[in-house]
């Protein structure tokens, strides 16, 4: 498992979909799982979109002859800025403070969305959700009133400079602007600097750019079932990661266990009762067209899913499981966890949280993330932080057993 | 909270008990302690060992005309080689395999304590208790039957090659001979070497050295209950740390952690129905000589102690509290945890492992240790890795918030 999460992070790397490395981690994952061996191993197609970061990005603000640089990436999807985008800037932290300036105001001007994620909040995930409408939607509501670009306080806890990238949406009747995450410092020193100076000048230069779609794979092992070949649990993780740092944390530690509950039931002396599906999904970080592509061949084929199980929490010590379900569902598997319990990590949350998991929503009795320790994540999530070093294998592998069990017990109990 | 951890960890560093910077960081602490300004603020002297590492540890061992260089420490405590100790080497794991060799091949000999910690342990200090017998008494099994030095497996989970030190027990029957730990990486490539080579000479030196007694202290800082002042909670930590790293988990989180439930008990509008004090003991690490002295002293003065709670398990995100008490105070404490489980700290554990808080045993009503999760602390356990990059300040604060709210509790209703 350590060999496997070195692979992927160290010798492959960061890998965006429709990227050169999406395809490399595609080949070594398929490698993997012909020398697991289940009974079958193949491909699916999806159509997946492709940006590049692009070489370039600078980013820095004029107080009278002084200059500050400011830490900044793009955000996922975002279009460039074609040269030095200047202008000034309007800091706002939520979206009453946005309908309270006039259109006039906004108009020609960076909108800097500066509110921070939560530190109050136990679950990090929270905090996460609490802010990230910003990034999500920020170059939207902002275009709509007329600015020329949005900056956003970096989704982050974690009081560095590191800037933490994620996906930008744009919508098809509002004119796209270029969207740029800044470090925690440098939203800290901009803030500052408005306060004394709401004029000063603002530069931003990103060279993203928007390539075709390209043609991409999910990748699925497969052991069929002893007893009810045709009733379906499936592991799964996303295989492509942003392009910052090594897509370690998210979701490199989701893809070693998902690989480990292949081997794992692979090893056992008898076939399980009912078949089994690792699923490692291409694109989830930008659409998650992978996910929604399997859910509908699943769906078209009219396949019974038993239970969808997704690893994307960062591979920190596992706590237990979140999981959607009908109540006897969620009491079957409560029933379960006096197994987990001396492990610590027999704890039942209500709501999975897996993106990847969201399409099989009514197709799969069970949607079921495995929880984890949560207070680190998000100091690495989405940015060059994201590296092998911040995790600790004995918790990946950790989480690899925890997801090996419960798939055990469902396919040999259902649910 | 994060600057007192960045001050004694990189400012200060590393200070074992006895030396210049274990100075440093009680005059630090003493004055952090006078600027929460609780009622009282004093010193308790005690006498502590002083050991110095010496500057030159070198080891290597020779098979034909090839040498292998060895990472290796001298446990705390040990006597120095007196210029290069070269011996042949005998492996063991446990004290069975030793009981099987002949004084007579033991003889002027090293032995090699070579037993892993368990992997498949969950609980890394349950792992560390199975193996560190080596550590503690190997030199004086070893030295009994004639070996002139001992090499210990590092206690560690990680496979990588840095050394871990802790105190080597000797006894005054026996001849005293040098220990060292040996990183797991050069123990792996001994063991490999002996198995093709079992005469193969080993060479060590180490420039170690017990140093005269020194005077040093325990830092109290005291607020007086408000009903009953005659009755103590205390919380603490252990000041002093291995002299490798910048006893960063190993006990710069409890340390800061105190100071914490100090500065939040002191905010308080309330003066509390009970006295407090936040300990921080001197010398944990090489006989616990503050805290016997600390529970001499309280015994001497007839001293009723409700509770005595202490962090040091490495400061990462806190499970709950391990308790030592009658069953009606481990009730009492489970009925309080409905206020802890919803930021997922809320679990009681039989058996303490605080060694400060032993010698408060029969004088205490309840010994509490805070209960981390502990996948990573043997990582870097008593090592040059236990540095301040490798913890997380949310963990830390949640500890500190954790020992805050159960201090408070005990200070409010007794037990």
């Amino acid at each position: 498992m350590n060999n496997d999460l070195l692979f992927l992070t160290k010798k492959i790397g960061p890998r965006i979909s429709g990227s050169v490395n999406a395809k490399k981690a595609l080949n070594w994952a398929r490698k993997r799982m012909l020398e697991i061996a289940p009974d079958t191993v193949y491909l699916q197609e999806v159509v997946v979109p492709h940006w590049e970061r692009g070489a370039n990005e600078k980013s820095f603000f004029n107080t009278g002859r002084k200059k500050t640089e400011m830490k900044v990436c793009a955000l996922g999807g975002s279009i460039a800025t074609n040269g030095l985008l200047q202008a000034n800037v309007l800091e706002v932290k939520n979206w009453d403070e946005l309908d309270l300036i006039s259109d006039n105001e906004i108009r020609g001007k960076f909108i800097f969305f500066n509110r921070a994620m939560d530190p109050k909040e136990i679950e990090t995930y929270k905090a996460y959700l609490g802010a990230v409408d910003q990034r999500s939607i920020g170059a939207i509501e902002a275009s709509k009133r007329g600015a020329i670009g949005v900056l956003i306080r970096s989704l982050t806890l974690k009081a560095d400079d590191i800037p933490h990238t994620g996906a930008v949406s744009y919508d098809i009747n509002t004119k796209k602007i270029p969207a740029a995450a800044i470090g925690i410092k440098s939203a800290n020193l901009l803030s500052a600097a408005l306060a004394n100076n709401p004029n000063l000048m603002y530069s931003l230069k990103m060279e993203c750019m928007a390539l075709p779609d390209e043609k991409s794979y999910n990748l699925i092992g497969e052991i069929r079932g002893a007893r009810f070949p045709h009733e379906y649990v499936t592991a799964g993780a996303h295989l492509d990661s942003w392009d910052l740092g090594e897509g370690a944390a998210d979701d490199g530690t989701g893809v070693v266990q998902t690989l480990e509950v292949l081997q794992i039931l692979k090893n056992l002396d008898q076939r399980p009762e009912r078949s089994f599906r690792a699923i490692l999904y291409m694109n989830e970080e930008s659409g998650a067209h992978g996910a929604v592509q399997y859910a509908k061949e699943a769906r078209e084929k009219n396949e019974t899913h038993i239970a969808a199980l997704e690893s994307d929490a960062g591979g920190f010590t596992p706590r237990g499981f979140r999981v959607d379900g009908s109540l006897t569902v969620v009491k079957q598997i409560k029933t379960w966890m006096e197994l987990f319990a001396p492990y610590k990590m027999g704890e039942i949350y209500q709501n999975q949280r897996g993106i990847d998991l969201l399409p099989m929503k009514g197709l799969s009795k069970a949607l079921i993330s495995l929880e984890c320790d949560d207070q680190r994540f998000f100091d690495i999530h989405h940015s060059a932080s994201d590296t092998y070093d911040k995790l600790n294998i004995r918790e990946v592998k950790l989480g690899g057993a925890s997801m090996s069990a419960l798939s055990y017990l469902i396919l040999k109990y259902g649910l």
